[in-house]
């Protein structure tokens, strides 16, 4: 490390960025209502000097691209992104974070409030806190300290606030679309530290089973979609099980399931003396890194044929079955591309240890930045997904400090100055 | 058929009957809010000439009788019984309605208007129109023929109007218990004009199955309520099939199952991309008639522990069970009762058909009828079950007419004159 680096880093004003991850927690900004903290933080951006684009997006025509995919009825989304450098030679850096966040659920089951950033025993707490206002922080706060050194860098740093990453990535598609492609990317999503070059992909989905109602006193005249549903549960599992054998990627060895396909939510019926006569099924399907995704998607569909060719009921009243909501395909680049090399030189420095290398297996906005704005990618930041989407999510401080710290040396490294 | 007999049946106003069924159907009765229908019944039949005993129901007393069961959070609770008869040597006779009504569901699935009776086609349709205004009306309308044809019933008529049949009979347990009892009853029940002198039984339950929540992406951390219901969905399944197996009772040979266990509502999970923390199944278990009601529900949950013993996530987190709404024990009484007989000879005279003698797989209120009131009792009325409870609900005319010929000739021959 040289002085430069060392000056940036003794700048870096831990406090400051603290109390603001606690500001944007405190803001409510759910999937498809981001406009207040989207204003908050340009408004950020342009206290660290950067130059602001803030644009309304053009849902209309967003709607249009393949890789389009949305679940929320959302009427409005804008996008915010600051820009630093001077781009005299050096390269260009996307640092990105999304600024939705998904529901609280049922708030009696936080500790802390969900709506109200708290720090309690070196952790910070609130909606957003890990997924992903903190990676979002670490990237302003890494800017504010090489603005505070007074340092001046020679490439474009090129901060993304996003909306829409929890439904399908609308913000970030719109940003790459607005042109924001660069030599390398970090997405400041909760990876525990460790270094994902790689994003597994994953399909929502809905299934329609269709039975026969009938008043349980006379059941056998009725057919119970639930019943109907269970072989399509069984295969789906089984389908599960041979994709997952497939994988073999080294980047993916710590899991057992690197594609699961989670049967997430099921409704069938309405009173217990009824026969069902219909059952909705909601999941999603994850697609394996380097997967073709139409390949993907046949495989699940031919899986589900042969239930349906196997039971004459099911022939004759075919399951609706539809692609529905967020579409993450999967993404990722190779592990010796210059941005991987200096998030892992950075990362050393800052912590004197080798980091992990492990991909992810939830999707991610890194496949618009990969697959549409060809931009090297690399997932890394503080806090662990397991905690997010679900009562007290949280983000260590520690982790934190290490992501601000080693975002500004790759700043500094990747774009010169 | 004899003189008098004729003149009853010739003084039977089928005009006025539509009419009041039509009036009936119109007044909202949902089970618990059935207090505007009890008062129209009352006041039609002092209007009859009947004696007419209206009370609150002591529902706090009501709870305690090991027969009650309930869903409904009913704040209040009316019973309405009309007499007719001197009481000078005849026998006495109940003839027993329900007066409330089960929802309508979604109202666009209807053709004719639920909440209006319409006579289209030969049928009277309308919510509560089979099930059972149709039937009480023809109670009312045969005791008025008796009326209006000057005829005095020597033995006592008891008329019953009651409330919360649909979730566990409090009405007719609050009539029995107020002293109700008679040497012979009918309910107006839609049989399709077969005698049924046997009642199912139907034990509503509820099973929730715990598993333990995670994000889809890592599925293999949690555990899917959804994975571990299906052992206890196969098993209940089973059940069913050994059970009625033994079934060979001749008053059900028509029936594949006439003891159905029916999963009617599955609700598992709020999210496609988390594993589903737990399963809420609602259903009700067919108990034959003459089964040994604790044992029957022992075999049940025999049924359920050995699932619960053979997986060891299910032995760690027990799923709740528990028998809930409405519990309707099966009845029957001795097809050579003078009840059953009676009603065989009226119906013969009255169509110059051997009538049909079938077992219903239905809970009814003939149970309290029979178990707590002592009283020889049959299921004898129009239209099928199996259009209640759903949209477009309608009992045919020529049905109600033959019920109600049926019904003033049973009375004449039961009671005396």
């Amino acid at each position: 490390m040289n002085q430069v680096e060392k000056q940036v880093l003794d700048s870096i004003d831990v406090d400051g960025m603290l109390e603001y991850i606690c500001e944007l927690i405190s803001i409510k900004s759910l999937t498809g209502d981001e406009a207040e903290a989207q204003a908050n933080v340009a408004a950020k951006m342009k206290s660290l000097g950067m130059k602001v684009d803030k644009w309304i997006l053009d849902l209309e025509k967003l709607r249009e691209h393949p890789d389009f995919s949305m679940e929320v009825n959302r009427t409005e989304g804008i996008g915010v992104v600051g820009i630093m450098g001077e781009y005299t030679g050096g390269k260009s850096l996307i640092l990105n974070g999304h600024i939705d966040v998904v529901h609280a659920g049922d708030e009696a089951n936080w500790e802390h409030p969900p709506w109200e950033g708290t720090i309690d025993s070196g952790k910070v707490y609130g909606r957003g806190s890990t997924d992903m206002k903190g990676g979002l922080a670490c990237a302003l706060y890494a800017a504010k300290a090489i603005k505070d050194a007074g340092v001046k860098l020679k490439g474009k740093l090129i901060i993304e606030s996003v909306v829409g990453e929890e439904d399908g990535g609308v913000g970030a598609l719109a940003a790459v679309l607005r042109g924001y492609q660069a030599d390398g990317a970090v997405i400041m999503e909760p990876t525990e530290l460790k270094i994902a070059p790689a994003q597994a992909g994953a399909l929502c989905f809905k299934i329609k089973v269709h039975g026969h109602s009938a008043h349980a006193c006379v059941r056998e005249e009725g057919v119970s979609a639930l019943e109907k549903f269970i072989p399509i549960f069984n295969a789906l599992l089984e389908l599960e099980k041979t994709r997952n054998e497939r994988v073999d990627d080294p980047l993916y060895s710590n899991f057992k399931l690197p594609i699961p396909l989670n049967m997430g939510k099921v409704e069938s019926g309405n009173w217990p003396s009824t026969v069902p006569e219909s059952l909705l099924l909601e999941g999603r399907y994850g697609v394996a890194v380097g997967e073709d995704i139409e390949a993907a998607k046949q495989e699940f569909l031919d899986a589900l044929e042969e239930v349906i060719e196997a039971d004459p009921w099911l022939k004759e009243h075919r399951p609706d079955m539809e692609w529905w909501g967020g579409q993450f395909k999967p993404a990722n680049i190779p592990v010796d591309d210059p941005i991987v090399k200096t998030v892992e030189s950075a990362f050393k420095d800052t912590t004197g240890s080798a980091p992990v290398f492990e991909g992810v297996t939830y999707g991610s906005d890194m496949r618009h930045l990969v697959n549409v704005g060809d931009t090297p990618t690399v997932l890394f930041g503080p806090g662990d997904v397991r905690y997010s989407h679900r009562p007290n999510e949280f983000v260590p401080v520690d982790e934190l400090v290490t992501t601000v710290k080693t975002l500004a040396l790759i700043i500094l490294r990747f774009c010169g100055y």
